[in-house]
């Protein structure tokens, strides 16, 4: 079944520890794989190949696989190596030889490669999606509590006036700026490999340009020795980005325990949305957020992780790569996991009122004493020792109230401008160029 | 079925979510499971929280599930959460009323920690012998070439002459400096948890010294609040250990790679282990090298990722914790296999004679000519100079035999002494008293 | 001289233990700290904070401090604390009260915090031009040596014919992908925080655009919250763009490394340029490219322990935040010698002529030998197999001539296409709106 | 000036760079420089390779050196490249040929080897002093706050009933543990390296049992090439031990910060030793925990950076390995630094009294509540659902008394059993070995 089988029989226990959870892990990247099959039988086609009519078999049948894998009919069998093996297998079994001639001009390696890329630009869209999803939430939550004030904690000490509306809206800022990188691993991604053959490039007359815009890549990674190079390379900086996005959502995640913390007391969820204990029945743990939290650190040590599975290992391929799928496949599924959660949990979130009327949180509205002096033409220093002083004499009053006015504060949130930043990142991705070329090549 | 339940439902999503991998790998705790019942029951009837009879009937009910879980014949049902829930709900199936009260004195988090521990300290036993396998191969191998000389490199350069059996024995020796930090490990792991309950201890008057000897622990994390830190502290410390053992094989699969190159061409293997390709006819991969090497380095990325996971979470159980196994436990099984193919590919390994006749190689002996000039009386600086100047003229010959004859060189490689080293760490290891005490838990 | 000291004196250990090592890394963030306050102080004016004649003395003065922080007559006096400080203290002495009032409207930490993203953006400017200069120095290796042939290694097993073309053209590729990264994390350094106070905005009427065009930023961090969440989160982004650039440097001296060893022997550097060894005289180390690697794998880690470090910590600053600076700006000068060097050394490199005549390297070709009878019908499998038996039987010969000749392959470079998508890159960062900018800020 | 300098000039941008930080960490090398090359003249001579009137000699001026260090006037002149040399030179320059026959026997490899070795034993034994001080303390806290009570939080959410005696306990704990890993890293450091020269050893007929024994080593990295791969290893098993510390002490800074924050209120400590802010004059912060948190990090985040610089290089020397001493050194001062100054704080903690009568920590209580109903017959689960209810019926009460009194519990917190292991883990370094050999090399 193993296509470089050759008359000797490789040792099982070391096909065992070679193959590894790559069929389990293949199968998502079943229906790139045909797609890369689409187009480079297209383009072998037009450098003489592939014979017409072997074409039109060939495309039919792919077509049909890709159908059915959509469909969620589509294994790879006991025995066979990998997901390649198991297209080109079911491709010989029903059209018989002109199954065979797909691989001609194409290595292992730079299929594996137009696969991952593919299926990383899949799984880069889900996130970009999921990530305005959640975006919209936090910056609807931020306009809907604008108005609820919240203690500003410097050193985790009481610090000065905060409010809903800046938290909220602090994190969906966050998340425009993670798109930045995301958007960078897209670019990064959206370049085509195939035609690299083993990592050196074919003697065969190859028409890269004609398979990247088959398959809708915004370009080529054109020298082949750096397309090989690209495996790794790809992963690692697509776990950067993924990192970014998880950071975020990490942190909202401690911000939430701590809230929510009897202590803090700032927010609560519905009962149902929380977890109780075995013995401490009065107990609402928010067992979602600390699993938020834990699941996106684990994201934010996956790009050291595959750099260390990567440095200091040559040029040209190396078996090493393969294991890199093992963690970055399932982290796909997890921050997906996260940020739908994370959105589905805030629809719920309760915001507590006048929190600030705690008198332990009196002192922070010392600056803004401080402030209101100098306007009215106090020197900054001595105001601030005038403040020092009521304070520590016990005499210190909250102001009448609160104005912060300047862009980004309190009372002038700039969500609209937020929003704009954000929908023109994601504008940079272009996912519609994306559909038309694949809807192209699926086409009857 | 979930035992903290109270009346409302908690919401099917967030259950997914927060259940994730626990079913899957908990299958793993099992056996561990049952045997920290089976010594908190005898406590808690030496107690008198638990009647004779009620702790005869568990006892006996018990042992027949921990020998269905040897048999294989275990698993976690549909919609039950966890392993402990499991092994609860099967015993109150089948002995009623008794099988409720085993959870008094303790909680799900001393539950875990202890199960935690039995499962590390097993799987640690694993590795110890089957590193002790490894290196047995690896100085029965230095002893069997030590005479076959190969050329010793430094900044990767052609250095001075170096010998198979320096190579194999250098791994060896490197196995017992882990072999150091897999046994502080050890001592870290066996100490027992028990009767910390959530991280607080207990009002009931538990006998924790008593689960301890039953346990067969060495002594216990006294401090409840301790033994509750222990939770990720534990992991990081094993993982570190494990890392050490990957870091050993990883470095010598590189210089397998190296050298089975055919540039350098040292070595070779069979070519049933070694893996063709595709398009390159020609060519013995050394895959079962390469992911070794990927796997360690994966492993040695483990420590770094739980430290991520854990680290400025303030003391206490986080529901972060859970997801610690989820890399951990797979890596048991990683790191084994790493050992035991290593140690299968070793039996095959073929070394090449006569690799210093190459006339590249001859300036490998410059440094004996320095030395052999030094012993007759010529200043070092000096005879450094003139061997300079022979080379520099092309006139330097070879030395006409090599002798090295100090402790732990080519011709005296201490493989006696290396071995005692190991065999006295793994002596600290003490198995037969952990043996001893779980089939005394076991004796009918 | 602490501006925030209070009546009571903070022990002298504690004094030591945090200040650490700001007085020395502050030093270069100087120049940027005066800029910082060149607009500042312009806004406090425009907002009535500053009158006119204030603003006048303030500004001369500060421009005064540039010139000789420019000129390299600038520290810290003992006893200061940081860079805000010493400026501020240099201020007073020289206009008096005037000089007491820039503060208004700012905290340390928007200070700080707009002074660390002026000072990133000239770090990013530094090393994107250093980059440029190496990737022009890469394409003009792989044009002048595109046609001399290299073996090229997948598994680090000989496999097909490269080149010293797609070598060093491979090498430019990979700088174009990772000026992606950096221009993401110039474009996240590009915004004002300024005007973001402690953290939760000023109840003075700061104008925050009119900072941000002073001083050349593309946008605001407008949510103030988020501004100071950029603190940490900014590090790691730069850091992991310095990481991409870093590991392809990191993988070329990998590469040279290997090359440079006398058992591929395919390039060498003069003399001069190696180090030699005091007991082995022959030797010519590659010390300079062992260095990049080690350099560039340590700035690999970077962004690693900045997540290590910010990890867990809720939303507001802590001051664990200072310490980011310890290993952070030292890196940029680290990755910055590394470019330099790397440029430098490769005028150098010498380039072995007919490395493929050696015999050991004839299979390279038997994938051109299968190719070639399949262009001339022989179905891929049926070829595959014959070129196998050939070389089987010891009777494989080379192909007359090498033709490769699709995009990227030995044949054809695309360097044209590889410097272009490198230039549009490039083009992004618009360095010149940030120096006209800056120029208006400093003008007389 | 270096030695290994042959006719043609090192071009100084090369020298520049590849010196690197050599000079400057170098220093602190200096001590055990001079006694690896007593040790090391003193077997020379024994084996016939310097006469004795040379070795008196250079044993005279080798201590005279010694103490010149002691006493702080040493320094590595401008120009000499690192220690060695500036040894040899100071050497040479006093007592003329005879300094110059030092170096037979020794490569610069295994001089560094046996420097790094004494140097980390150096460090270790500081941190194990520092460590059983503070650990000293703690326990002294714990019996001094025994009885003050403290919520206990699981997933940061209030839970049963914890106090001071458990909480400083705890950390006390931790750090004998801790100790067990830097055991491990002792002795993997009390190995002689000595003799392995450029580390496929010498063909003098060294004795490098007498070396290992003058230098107080425990034994002998036996293996020549396992001697030079302990270079990296070394350093990332000692950075491993010092990760452990390090994340016991972060651990702990981040419940000071908690509980500090006034939202918990727990502890606080007088002002002196906290700072205040700029434009919050009300503020107490505890920066010094802070830093110590972000500190103890930055060292968790070492090994990770020492494995990424040193996985995938094959065995042998590699300038790489130079490096390692940038972080590793700075992290000793630093950890050295957070051990000191947590003990000087902790003088100064002020525990609050009654936290627990503030009426939200009632449900502290429920578990006892259930525990005295099964105590007094009532089978658990309905004593749990009894207790369930009282809470949601706002009936429930505090118990009357809290009886905690099995091992390790609020009642009995076995801290002379956590004393006696640690004194029993630190028992195991046996330093006064080493004293009386280092005595014995420098006795007149």
């Amino acid at each position: 079944m193993k296509i470089w089988q050759k008359d000797k029989d490789v040792s099982k226990q070391v096909e065992t520890f070679t193959v590894g959870k790559d069929r389990e892990l293949d199968e998502q990247m079943a229906a790139f794989d045909v797609l890369g099959s689409l187009a480079h039988t297209r383009m072998l086609e037009s450098i003489g190949l592939l014979t017409a009519a072997d074409l039109q078999l060939v495309q039919q049948e792919l077509k049909a696989i890709y159908r059915e894998i959509a469909a969620g009919n589509f294994s790879i069998a006991e025995g066979v190596e990998d997901v390649h093996s198991q297209v080109e297998f079911m491709l010989t079994e029903r059209i018989g030889e002109a199954g065979k001639k797909i691989h001609s001009g194409r290595s292992r390696n730079d299929q594996v490669l137009v696969d991952l890329k593919l299926f990383f630009r899949s799984q880069i869209r889900v996130m970009v999606e999921l990530t305005t999803q959640l975006f919209n939430r936090l910056i609807t939550l931020s306009e809907e509590h604008q108005h609820k004030l919240l203690p500003g904690y410097t050193h985790l000490q009481i610090a000065m006036p905060s409010s809903f509306g800046l938290w909220f809206g602090a994190y969906a800022e966050s998340l425009a700026d993670d798109m930045e990188l995301m958007l960078a691993a897209w670019k990064i991604c959206n370049k085509n490999p195939l035609g690299s053959a083993a990592g050196y490039g074919s003697s065969f007359p190859l028409n890269r340009t004609m398979t990247a815009m088959l398959l809708g890549f915004e370009s080529l990674n054109y020298n082949v020795v750096y397309a090989q190079m690209g495996r790794g390379k790809t992963e690692r900086i697509v776990a950067q980005a993924m990192s970014s996005v998880a950071a975020t959502l990490a942190k909202f995640a401690m911000d939430v325990c701590l809230f929510i913390n009897q202590n803090f007391g700032f927010i609560s969820f519905p009962e149902e949305l929380t977890t109780g204990s075995s013995i401490m029945p009065h107990k609402k743990n928010p067992d979602v957020f600390e699993l938020i939290r834990s699941r996106c650190n684990k994201i934010q040590a996956l790009p050291n992780e595959i750099a260390l599975m990567t440095t200091n290992l040559p040029s040209g391929y190396h078996r090493d790569l393969q294991l890199l799928k093992e963690n970055l496949f399932p982290s796909f599924q997890s921050l997906t996991d996260c940020l739908e959660i994370m959105d589905f949990m805030l629809q719920y979130i309760v915001v507590k009122d006048h929190i600030l009327d705690d008198p332990k949180y009196l002192y922070l509205f010392s600056v803004e004493a401080v402030n209101e002096q100098v306007l009215n033409g106090v020197p900054f220093r001595e105001a601030y020792r005038n403040v020092g002083r009521e304070i520590e004499e016990g005499i210190f009053k909250m102001p009448a109230e609160i104005k912060h006015t300047h862009e980004g504060s309190i009372g002038d949130l700039r969500n609209a401008e937020i929003r704009e930043a954000f929908n023109n990142v994601v504008a940079g991705f272009n996912f519609a160029k994306v559909d038309t070329a694949i809807a192209s090549l699926l086409a009857e």
